[in-house]
């Protein structure tokens, strides 16, 4: 037996979430299937996040324990031939360590959101980004966001679905910087809630409209209740963009 | 009577081209369409390239004239809410005089070619790029490229429904770099024969992947005949990126 970690880029769009969902097609789904089409196997994909309907992975971590011989590249080969048409793509394989876990070693975890802000509506970018029309002030966005590093409560902006027992986290980062037509919000945590890097984003737009004063921010994460939420941003401009590990 | 240049972007996947075919959907009628819904009408677009089924457009050029008295901001903005849901936006929209013409005034055109080069098969990017699994030599492509650059006669890099009566173009520029696992390729020129960019990076293509020695590129543009061309690049990866016009 030997685990198999994956480094998975996938087109959310076309899925009802990363994790297998009773109700429609899951990336894990796609993958465990073309695993268990390649070994015979019945597997379970373990991930380093949990990424909802609609949001995208340009380098989610992943990992699958296999009984059969199989170098990392034939499987990475044979898994990228099997998903298809599906948009999923292993981009890397490597064999790791029995005690390697996707989710549990996973000690960072970095997102970034993509929002365009001009009049003209979406073309190419179509489900990889949210169109806002109206002008943003991305700078001060970026000095509202501030208020929300470091270790806080955040049960503003956590789902009311969501399961984690502590609604208390540190966030490491979050930058929102202009380029060009586009407005790019970082994320960097060791873990977030559920829906945190949306809910974030929805409020920190609301500044950028000048619907908010910037310090509304710190008001809204005071208040620790979802009511003071802004806004919680759309799935298609979020992108699950890397994990960090121990060496 | 006033004259509208518009500048449009799109997703070419969605038509059979830019320009009005009998069998299916183009850009140019969707506009058209939309214009005459809003003015009453039938108005003709005129557009500073024809571009095929697939290629996409950052910033086309176009024309159209109308009677009606409205603002560019208010036609701008009602052709983006009727195009809906084609992924067709016109991104800037100005009154201009009337011997300016979309087409017979542009004396500048650029296209950007864009290759996905990674064992990995596309996901957020299909469509968008031609995916090579095999490595290219970028730096071999750009030094082959620099054989075109100048005035030839390129029937071997031209289509064979090409209408232009002469094969004589000057290429101004023809650029291919690498940007991590993308290899772009710019080019540019007065005007290009049907298929010209995509004929030309295709051929790079199999210098890149080492299947045509560097010199070969001239030599199939010494054979000014289409047999000699080495491969016609798909359509997805190429975009219509600017025109230009006199001051």
């Amino acid at each position: 037996m030997a685990r198999f970690a994956l480094t998975l880029e996938f087109d959310g769009g076309a899925f009802m979430g990363l994790q297998r969902q009773a109700h429609g097609p899951s990336v894990q789904q796609s993958v465990e299937e073309a695993v268990q089409k390649i070994t015979g196997e019945d597997v379970r994909m373990h991930s380093a996040g949990r990424t909802d309907a609609g949001v995208h992975a340009l380098a989610m971590r992943s990992h699958v324990d296999i009984a059969k011989d199989i170098t990392p590249f034939r499987l990475m080969e044979a898994i990228n031939a099997l998903v298809r048409p599906a948009p999923i793509a292993v981009t890397a394989c490597a064999v790791v360590p029995d005690d390697w876990h996707a989710r549990f070693s996973c000690i960072g975890r970095s997102y970034i959101y993509r929002i365009v802000n001009r009049r003209a509506p979406l073309t190419l970018d179509k489900g990889h980004a949210w169109h806002l029309a109206r002008p943003l002030d991305a700078e001060a966005m970026h000095r509202a966001a501030q208020a929300l590093v470091g270790r806080h409560d955040f049960t503003t902006f956590r789902s009311a679905h969501c399961q984690a027992h502590d609604p208390v986290k540190t966030l490491d980062r979050l930058d929102v910087r202009r380029e060009g037509e586009c407005v790019l919000i970082e994320a960097s945590a060791r873990s977030f809630l559920h829906h945190q890097v949306r809910s974030m984003v929805g409020t920190l737009a609301l500044v950028g409209l000048g619907q908010w004063r910037e310090g509304q921010v710190a008001e809204a994460l005071a208040a620790r209740q979802r009511q003071a939420l802004g806004l919680n941003a759309p799935p298609d401009g979020l992108y699950f963009v890397g994990a960090r590990y121990p060496e």
